[in-house]
C-alpha cells in the first residue's frame, strides 16, 4: 500500500457552498489506484466541508438559509466578535458541520452516491483564501 | 498492511436509526485483522451515520423527535420540495450529523464504547434501498 | 506502511471544553512517521471531538453556551433521564459535534491549521474519565 498526501487551496468570494468535488476526483485520479481512502481536513475553524445533493440548487440554497437561522449573527448573545458579527456564527456552523472527510475509493472511483458533491462551506462573509488538507492510501 | 473494501445495503422502514452494529462487525471478522481502521460511508443525502447509546430505548426516540423539532417539515421556510415536505429537512438532519465514520480496530476489536451502537438514520418517511461504502484497512 | 494504535485517557471536571492537542501530538511524535494519517474515536455517548479555535477563549465559553441553548436541559421534552437532567441532553450534543476526527500527518506533522486546537466537549456535569481511541498509520 501507498499514500499520497498534498495541500489543496480554494479561493472563496461570500458565505456559502463551494463545490469542489472535481478539484478532490481530478487528484484523486493522478494516484492511479484501484482501492484506497481519501481523507479530507479542512484546516479553518470558520470553514466546514459537507456531502451534499449537487443536482437541484434550492437545496444548497436551503441549507444556507438554515444554518443562517440555527447559528445566526446576533450581537446579543455572543461574548466572541473581534473580527465582525460573522465571528462566532462562524464558529458555531463550522462545529455543527465538520472539518473532516473520508471517502472510500473503490473499482477506482470514490464511492460517493449518485446525487453527492463534496462542498467547501464557507462561513464567513469576506472572501477568504481556504486550504484543505488531503490525504489519500491506496493500491 | 491490507485492505478490503465492500458495499453494505440496507432496507429501511421509515424515518429513525436501524442498529447496524452487527452487519458491521460481522463484515470487519471476516478480514481477521488485529489492528486497522474502518471507515464507513453513507452513500446518500437524505440518511446519515451516528454512533449512539444501544442499551436506553428511549434515548433513540428522544434523539429522532429532537431532529424532528430542530430540522421542522415547515412548508413555509423551503424553497426546494421537489420529493415532498420531508425532503429538505432529510438534507439539514444529514447535515446536521454526518454520512462518514471511521473506528479504529484495536487488539482484533473495534474500538467501540461499551455503550455505543452503529446507526444508520433514515430521513425519509418513506422506505429506502440505502447503501454504504466499507473500507477496512489492517493487519 | 506501518501502523500504531493506542487508547488515550482524559479526566474531565465539569461540561465543557478540554483542550487535548498536546497529548495527541506528543503521542502522535512516538511513532516518527513523515506522513499518515491520524484517527481519533471518542468511545462514549455523551462526549465528543471537535476542532476549535485555540486563541480566544471567549469562543469556548460562546460555544459551550449556544449548545446549551439549542440542546437544553428540559424536563418537559425527553422520555430519557436516567442519569438526571444533564444525560440526553449530553446525547443529543454528541451527536450534534461528532465521536471521530481523522487529521493527515504532511511533513511529520499533524496539519492542523494555526488556529485550530482539538478539544474533547464534555457534556455532563459531573467528572468523567474519558477513553479516545487512537489510530495512526504511516512512514
Amino acid at each position: 500500500m501507498k499514500q499520497v498526501a498534498t495541500i489543496l487551496e480554494f479561493s472563496t468570494r461570500r458565505q456559502g457552498l463551494v463545490e469542489i468535488t472535481r478539484h478532490v476526483t481530478d487528484w484523486v485520479a493522478e494516484a492511479g489506484f484501484r482501492q484506497g481512502l481519501l481523507t479530507l481536513f479542512c484546516r479553518h475553524t470558520s470553514a466546514s466541508l459537507l456531502i451534499q445533493e449537487n443536482a437541484a440548487p434550492e437545496v444548497r440554497a436551503d441549507l444556507e438559509a438554515y444554518f443562517a437561522r440555527i447559528a445566526p449573527e446576533d450581537p446579543s448573545v455572543y461574548a466572541h466578535d473581534d473580527e465582525g458579527l460573522d465571528d462566532m456564527p462562524a464558529h458555531l456552523r463550522t462545529a455543527l458541520t465538520q472539518v473532516q472527510l473520508s471517502i472510500p475509493l473503490i473499482d477506482g472511483r470514490l464511492a460517493l452516491g449518485t446525487w453527492q458533491g463534496i462542498y467547501l462551506f464557507e462561513h464567513r462573509r469576506r472572501p477568504h483564501r481556504r486550504t484543505v488538507a488531503a490525504h489519500l492510501l491506496g493500491a
